[in-house]
């Protein structure tokens, strides 16, 4: 079966591999413009079904029902980058897949992501692909002080990741992470994170959002603030390399770059840190400072829409609630200027993404 | 059945009657909140079904379904206001109905609408209730020249309704419009047709967003441009008509209130000319321009929750896409500065309102 990038008219129906909010969020855009979302996800509950038109929960492994969801919609995409490969491969057949799956497969490892920025010339920390203790000991004295050991797969939100301390046993770190393959990054001493949302569309046009100044706390984002203070020079360059990275993926859709800015003066450089081949929480300010949000161009690239503006109309603050912070609805929804986004999910687990707020400088 | 008037919880389900593109609009809206939508409609494709978390079709007349409707949700709402009182009354044991059902019994008929304003002392056209020919003769003496023959219910969006010219046959009119009952209202030499979005809050509390300026072809909204051009003075007193409105209704939820501005003069008066008790459509802009939409103030005023700023950080015009206007999507989506909305209406149907455009203006 061919498929032509003919866009989809409204009224088709686009495949979200994934339930979590940024399916619900990308449901909610993709109704606006008059398109339908078929929701995959592996749990009953996932957030993004109330919003959906049509739903379908099994296992991402189960490619007999990959196959019947994928055959159902014109074109698929996904909401986290832990998807497996094989689930986009069992789609590719029946309808087209963005992000393309070189860029799932790139970005779900981290040396192999590493790889790829570094292979572009683009500024990394130190890294070592770990397999063992033996490997580790040696890639110690290449990194630099108090390094991050990381799973190289399915890590997120600070998980399957440690510091390994001056003088510590790097073997207990290893068995941490339960002996997993791993890679060792250099630490970097880093003044502000800030992150590129990048989009690119079929046809490869390429637009960008203002960059947000990002702040974590225990490996969770706390709040992005826009405009960031990052110098105009550098924001040009940070959109330069989250280009350069999207071409070099053949990349259809929104893509998250986070990078760190080594000091607060316009002499210091960028880093790159991660890379996010979907919508990102970083972005989510979008839905309310500009007229066509992260989401929706996310939607428009994937649909073979013409992108939309990513002009910001308002500064604002992004922050996220996380669990039981979303108890707190009551109070938040009151404050003048702030917009609240709730994300449906009834258990308010510790650290637990449950919704944000934007607030509106005016 | 006794209803506390609590607010409803994020997870919480909002029953809304009426799947059209206001509908839609919002269950999006409550989607934002973490709040569910019921849809009930009487016809199988709802535009509303696509973006909800549970459905019913089934006619207005079928109490046993409005009852298991309402047994389902925590708070029923209606986005059209032809829905039937009945309706209304038979969810009302089951769950709270807002805005209250005197609101929609009082709207549903134009000459009870009418003296529900001039009872207020606000201004109206001059109107005369027709039950008959001779009654329709003895009124056309009154009312001024070249007046609106209308039925006192079911119409909008310019249906229903003929002009009676000099010297033609008042009895030909009447019978045009089925013989039904009918009202006579004077015509009223406008400068500019206005209106005023309201919000109430089951607190009482009040709100309102800056009125559009609306131009309307063969009775049909064509677009609404904000700000208005209306005097600082006349914005206070539309506002505060409206309000007085909705008080005297103890209304809960969005109230669209039609006005025409008689002279572009700050010494002309406002003259009342429609209430729609309801999501209007000249408040669309609303979802674009403004932190939070009409749509979601009026899922917070049903759900009891406090009410949003109804702010505006952006100038815009919003137009509507009317029956084959809606084939013109790809380029309006690749017009820099617009907001495409699309209903996911498949029939476009001369004169069918199928989405809209909001142009933001920086």
């Amino acid at each position: 079966m061919s498929h032509e990038p003919k866009p989809l008219p409204p009224g088709a129906t686009i495949g979200i591999l994934g339930g979590g909010q940024l399916g619900r969020m990308l449901a909610l855009a993709a109704a606006r413009l008059g398109l339908k979302c078929h929701i995959y996800s592996d749990v009953a509950d996932a957030p993004a079904f109330d919003c959906a038109a049509a739903r379908t929960v099994a296992p991402y492994t189960d490619a007999a029902a990959i196959v019947r969801f994928a055959a159902s919609v014109g074109a698929v995409t996904y909401e986290f980058e832990n998807v497996p490969v094989a689930a986009a491969d069992a789609a590719a057949p029946h309808a087209p897949v963005y992000p393309p799956r070189e860029a799932l497969a790139r970005t779900q490892d981290r040396v192999i992501e590493k790889q790829l920025v570094a292979g572009l010339g683009l500024p990394v920390a130190p890294f070592e692909a770990i397999d063992g203790v033996a490997g580790l000991r040696d890639a110690l004295k290449k990194v630099g002080p108090r390094p991050f050991l990381k799973t190289r797969r399915f890590g997120y939100d600070g998980k399957g990741q440690v510091v390994i301390e001056e003088g510590s046993d790097p073997a207990v770190a290893l068995a941490a992470l339960g002996g997993v393959p791993a890679i060792l990054e250099g630490r970097v001493a880093f003044a502000r994170e800030v992150s590129v949302i990048g989009v690119r569309g079929r046809d490869g046009e390429v637009r960008h959002y203002d960059t947000p100044h990002n702040t974590h706390e225990d490996g969770i984002l706390r709040r992005s603030v826009i405009p960031s203070g990052l110098p105009e020079r550098h924001q040009q360059r940070a959109r330069e390399m989250a280009t350069e990275i999207m071409v070099a993926l053949g990349y259809v859709g929104v893509i998250g770059v986070e990078m760190f800015w080594l000091g607060e003066d316009a002499s210091e450089p960028l880093v790159i840190n991660e890379i996010a081949p979907r919508v990102h929480n970083s972005g989510h300010w979008t839905i309310d400072a500009c007229g066509v949000s992260q989401f929706e161009n996310h939607i428009r690239a994937v649909a073979g829409w013409p992108l939309g503006s990513t002009v910001r109309h308002s500064d604002c603050e992004m922050e996220n609630l996380l669990g039981e912070e979303t108890h707190g609805w009551a109070s938040l929804a009151a404050e003048r200027g702030t917009c609240i986004h709730l994300y449906g999910k009834s258990d308010a687990r510790p650290g637990r993404k449950m919704g944000h707020v934007t607030r509106l400088r005016p």
